[in-house]
């Protein structure tokens, strides 16, 4: 099921209009493309390229923290320390997670014969700075012959505008039903543009969460990575489904600067958190089985690491999910799941509303709170713990047949 | 599903043989009852009481460490601070948890009733003898007319034997398919007699989990408490069906003395410890939505501590979970688990085993790991971390259809 709601053409966000039908070479300087290398066995587009032309090339990129790293997060993580990007190679149909020394060798073959390719084309480029990124399976090889011979032809394909963008978020999909896109053109005349595939990253990740932002904005490396790690704090971080965390969870940051324009780093923060925040959206309105689009708000905590902590519990907790999913009020279930988080609590001063309706008050039920409808597709659980002043909202979903259909039925 | 394994008629255990058919009442000394009451809907059994004929009234109890805690978990809790029990009333139907005051007052009436009605019968008794154990739906008051008068009656149904002590293990039942009994007749002529509803608590619990223990074996508060503390930290506590925590768990022991046998801490121990771990197998087998029961071991790790939460993590796993379900050996998502688990941990040097078949070794898949059989409804799932000498064992379930339809559709 695809819930993701039909936005207006564009909205105003962050000093700009943001528009869904465009992602990364909205800004100025990028070109992408996304092939079919056979690398899929359905047959589907399976490998992308995202292209940043320059003249700039600074990049940030913020990783998966399972200690359990996939071989291409290995590899990208230890390009981005020189903070330069030329490209990043994303393949869909395999993880390369779990396979060792040679899987290793894999991903830095493939980076090596991207940075070939594009020289050969005319921009000189090193194997440092080209990342790559990959989602699948986990623990299988991947086809390298195919693979490069998709390096080799994808090349050929890079486009600006709409269509390269746009090919390249088609070709990173695993078992998301649509591509995710977002751009923000920034009424100073720069703009920022993203892709992402999966849900979630840090906790969360369904299956793997990939995402390239690329901006056409003049900015170091040391005021991307603040502006992504900002973001993600925000955004992804705050996108839980199911409490799981890939091996190959990857956001990059990429900055042309040929839109000649140098924000400030307030300007880029925003602008960088309005693209990831839409796209955190995207990732749960199409997360495996949704049937609701659920936002768990924290309020009145000590802390805001406690409204973190407490909303996450609850974003994670199966019978509170399995209960959302049958439209159910269940708000004892909701206490009981913030019993257990391991924050300051005081259980007599607990209130808990859902849309807005009140289902106790004070750690006691109300009236009615049993017959309030959640029959909707959006469900706003709002728990306010009346001992402080910090507030928190993750983004989750409910736990649904189909979520346990798909996990069941496909080896991914 | 109920998936309870048929055990022979007694197996040998802790120094004597257990048995599956009788309960709370196999120790001399005890007493029980099972009736309907009216506080359940179905009509169904929904009041149980143990009743200790002494000479002894010693007591230990464990209860939920959820902060949100029902009024009869923190009314049992303030009346074991005496360290004596001369009864306890358990009810199903409702959980008697965020009802505030008023709920508490009714746990209090309760036990002054039970109390008063025992005293009658010429057991002079105080409440502050008289633990309650309430479990079912959160937020609501219970029919106090109906559990009082409920109270009235069950003291005159009050019977030894094998049928007291079975009455009152259906009386307890919620979502449980089958009752939960176990009894240990120690060689040395005492015994332990336990029953049991739900599944888990501390970190578990389906629905609420509640369990009895009684021995007529001679033992101080003290000596009761140790082996209760000790049976449920490595039986109950390393049960985790969905990472849920109950407001109303709560595990009481209770010694009669009628046996004159005082057996060593360490005999008491065992003895407890063997029908604690048997009910929690037995929990396990008949949790909700359980297709396989599931033995998560971690080996090879740097202390006890690292072990459980890894294993506990993986147990939790909602992927994991989902692929068992299935009969797919997807090792990959037990090792994104794995790594998650905030334990010392080196990637390279995990191996994981499904039924004692290899799947991955140091990290990398072993051949045929893909075509591992899981159909059966037992599945042991080894993990070896490679870096220290700990290790621990978690039961578990699948995560499966009857899962989330059982709990999306019955508001408990």
């Amino acid at each position: 099921m695809n819930t993701t709601p039909v936005i207006p053409d564009s909205v105003a966000v962050a000093g700009g209009k943001l528009v869904r039908t465009q992602g990364v070479t909205a800004p100025a300087g990028f070109r992408g493309a996304g092939i079919a290398a056979g690398i899929k066995v359905s047959g589907r587009q399976d490998l992308a390229l995202v292209f940043n032309e320059g003249p700039d090339t600074a990049a940030a990129g913020v990783f998966t923290s399972n200690k359990v790293k996939a071989a291409p997060v290995l590899w990208s993580q230890q390009v981005l320390t020189g903070g330069r990007l030329r490209a990043v190679v994303l393949n869909s149909g395999g993880a390369n997670a779990c396979t060792g020394a040679p899987g290793f060798q894999d991903t830095h073959q493939t980076a090596e014969h991207v940075a070939a390719t594009l020289s050969d084309w005319g921009t000189e480029t090193g194997a440092g700075e080209v990342a790559v990124c990959s989602t699948g399976l986990i623990g299988d090889r991947l086809p390298m012959d195919k693979l490069l011979a998709g390096v080799t032809e994808i090349v050929h394909e890079l486009a600006g505008g709409i269509s390269g963008g746009t090919d390249a978020a088609y070709a990173i999909m695993t078992t998301d039903t649509v591509p995710k896109q977002a751009a923000l053109h920034h009424a100073n005349k720069w703009n920022v543009g993203g892709m992402a595939k999966g849900a979630g990253m840090l906790a969360p990740a369904l299956a793997t969460m990939l995402c390239v932002i690329t901006t056409d904005a003049i900015a170091t490396p040391a005021q991307l990575d603040e502006a992504l790690r900002n973001a993600t704090r925000l955004s992804f971080d705050r996108l839980d489904v199911d409490g799981a965390t890939s091996t190959n969870d990857t956001v990059l940051l990429l900055a042309s600067g040929a839109s000649s324009v140098a924000p400030s780093q307030d300007e880029l923060n925003a602008a960088v958190l309005a693209v990831c925040d839409d796209l955190a959206d995207q990732l749960m309105a199409d997360a495996e089985g949704v049937t609701k689009r659920v936002t768990v708000t924290v309020s009145g905590a000590a802390s805001e690491q406690d409204a973190l902590v407490a909303a996450r519990t609850v974003a994670r907790d199966s019978l509170v999910k399995t209960a959302l999913f049958g439209s159910d009020p269940n708000w004892g279930r909701v206490l009981a799941a913030v019993g257990i988080a391991p924050i300051e609590l005081d259980p007599n001063r607990i209130s808990v509303s859902f849309n807005g309706n009140p289902v106790c008050i004070d750690g006691v039920g109300a009236p009615g709170a049993r017959e309030v409808d959640l029959s909707g597709i959006d469900i706003a659980l709002r728990i306010e713990l009346g001992v402080g002043d910090a507030e928190v909202s993750i983004r989750t979903t409910d736990l649904s047949h189909a979520y346990v259909e798909e996990n069941s039925a496909y080896s991914s």
